[in-house]
């Protein structure tokens, strides 16, 4: 019988020829990921295995990124457990303050995901690796702790939406607005347990940071995981960044879909989500009324990557953040940060008004670094913006693209790039 | 009767031709100075004082510098309070994310100070101006609030130290060597409610911005004050930054003083104040065991200025921050920052392993941005090593300059740059 990309990845791990939707099955880990948030639980978990040692120091990585540089002294104690964890058992791939990143932006740029990976992380954004063609999903700290003991995990097999993608972006429209527009379609349940296989014409002309932010937010639409089939820039991406490339697998030409969505990107539109869920989407020139903002968030593991801070860069150089708007870039990785810094984007950032942070989760999930009073809104291009997620639980998180949230932040108000 | 540089500074503001140590009196103040923590406070002193308008809104700045970014809820609604305040009183320098920096380091910046001006701050290091030849003190949030309102500040005229300098400092020992060894050697209430008046040829030789740490720190002794002569440096400053220089004051030839230390600059050594006192000072050479650290903050009100970061990252290009060490670094304005990244600073201290962080006081005062957990050891170029300060009541702090934190951080544990 015909499998999806995510199926025929699960195969080859199980070591079976065929595996259906619904089929419980354990596979090897290819990585097994964790942050100074969920690893102290793992860890905990992990003592319960019985077992001295963690099946790999190679491939487990541990990032401390969620309230670093430490926010409290909970946060300080927490990074404490999983650096004397890593220490002790000798993990290599552990990221602490300075040489470190958010998580998903991390593994690519390390080269620790290549294609045809079975990744898990006890993060629910996990599923950021399958534009490398990797399977990647988020478990409970529960999972990540057996993993670290066995290599293997349990899962089950997902059935699929074939997302078929034609065309290409306008400019400054990006892989934020059509993972917000297929929310929109489809709902934040809509692809419950199920895969997100982008297909199609239209992948190529998507950027790999625009691909890294569409599987990032699969979860947001309730996927297992979000994957894109591997192509020429799949391939310079690994090249340039992993010892090696990986396996490629492609969807047998009969995969068998739940159901097929197609996008035509050139009528993609700029798209936010409103308060309080990522499917509430908007496109911006629909929107009637002026929506006033009080804080602009760039950054995240969805749109914290060189492109998005070039995005931002671009909209901001030569004007200024609105009076009454605290701007905050956060670039999601020291390589990017300083990339940035390589290429001027940075310093336009700062000139136009922006606090640019060392890389951090910091304000995506209301942990540190631009939390929000009540009566507040803000226009973010993190992932989520549920009651409460970035502070007081009468503040507002409007979701959005880096052009988007730049633009807002130079009008004061939700507008896009072609407002200015 | 003769008067010290403080006193002559107050007598005149006062109206009168003569004040003496211990009178009582009330002068009008040139800048009223309050932060994100303590304006809040000293808004509902204002309030209490039953005036509509502040005294005058080009005379107040207000800096959201302590908690910012937002830390959390509840800094974000003490932010709300004061940005509210400013926007309903008209404050002109009002400074809030994106564009400010802390508050010690941005007033000299934004040229809000001038010679022979009175400030008081709701901040304990306001006196950080003195070595502008300002009299500049800290006040609680009560005087603030009436200050606001009146333009007028009760103070009672302090007797002084005489602290002459001779000589010239040696290559990487800097002004917060020398003011540790003056805490080391009178002692952290040596100069309680006195003036620490800075005299002698060796002035000349300390620039600006180790005048800036040296003074910053004046109340660590315990000094209602401290303060240096104007000379062409503080003149160039001045006519660089502020509108107009000031009025300049030198001490009367036979001002009395209470006491009179002596430095000689060419034998100052690099110095470190172990916990949990700024006067536990030790010269890094005498230091017998190995004191390894966890942490290194460079950055704060004392020593977050350009010549800071610059001394840091000379000592850190090309080399790495040790395994083990976090490594922050927070210039402290926006226009440190970016001179920062045009100097190539930035780019040789994130290169290094260091965090390089958007300006806020954070870690200083255990707010966020680098909290230590139980157990751990920090090397500061902060002002206060108290018990707890920087996070865990079982963590310490150690006070040094940029280049011996720098170094540290480097080594692994407290270093001078001579034992690179």
């Amino acid at each position: 019988m015909a499998m999806t990309m995510t199926q025929k990845i699960l195969a080859a791990h199980a070591g079976l020829p065929q595996v259906t939707a619904g089929q419980l099955i354990t596979v090897p880990t290819d990585m097994v990921l964790g942050n100074d948030i969920t690893t102290p639980v793992a860890i905990r978990e992990f003592r319960r295995c019985g077992r001295e040692h963690v099946f790999d120091r190679e491939k487990i990585a541990i990032v401390l990124d969620h309230f670093t540089p430490n926010k409290d002294i909970k946060a300080a104690e927490q990074c404490k457990v999983s650096r004397e964890f890593a220490r002790e058992m000798g993990i290599v791939n552990f990221f602490d303050v300075g040489q470190m990143g958010i998580e998903h932006a991390l593994l690519p740029e390390k080269g620790l995901v290549k294609a045809g990976d079975i990744v898990i992380g006890a993060d629910s954004h996990t599923c950021t690796y399958g534009a490398l063609n990797a399977f990647s999903t988020g478990v409970g700290s529960t999972d990540m702790g057996c993993a670290m003991a066995l290599g293997r995990t349990w899962l089950k097999v997902p059935s699929a939406i074939k997302v078929e993608l034609t065309g290409a972006l306008r400019p400054h429209v990006s892989g934020k607005d059509l993972i917000l527009h297929l929310i929109g379609e489809i709902g934040v349940d809509g692809a419950l347990y199920q895969s997100l296989e982008f297909v199609g014409d239209g992948v190529a002309s998507l950027s790999m940071d625009d691909r890294f932010a569409i599987c990032n937010m699969a979860i947001e639409a309730g996927a297992k995981n979000g994957i894109f089939p591997a192509d020429e820039k799949t391939k310079a991406y690994l090249a340039a960044h992993a010892r090696e490339s990986g396996t490629f697998f492609a969807p047998d030409p009969d995969a068998e879909y739940t159901r097929t969505v197609h996008i035509d990107l050139d009528k993609l539109d700029f798209t936010v989500a409103f308060p309080h869920l990522p499917g509430n989407a908007h496109v911006v020139r629909e929107i009637s009324e002026k929506i006033a903002i009080q804080q602009c968030i760039i950054g995240s593991c969805t749109n914290g990557r060189l492109e998005d801070i070039k995005a931002a860069a671009e909209i901001l150089r030569g004007r200024k953040v609105a009076k009454g708007v605290r701007a905050i870039v956060i670039p999601a990785t020291q390589k990017i940060y300083l990339e940035a810094i390589e290429k001027g984007y940075v310093q336009a950032l700062v000139k136009a008004g922006c606090a640019v942070s060392t890389p951090t989760c910091g304000p995506c999930l209301g942990g540190h670094m631009g939390i929000l009073a009540s009566g507040e809104a803000a226009i973010s291009t993190t992932n989520r913006n549920f009651v409460g997620r970035m502070g007081h639980v009468d503040s507002k998180v409007y979701l959005a693209s880096p052009a988007v949230a730049a633009a807002s932040a130079v009008k004061g108000y939700i507008a896009s790039p072609e407002d200015l």
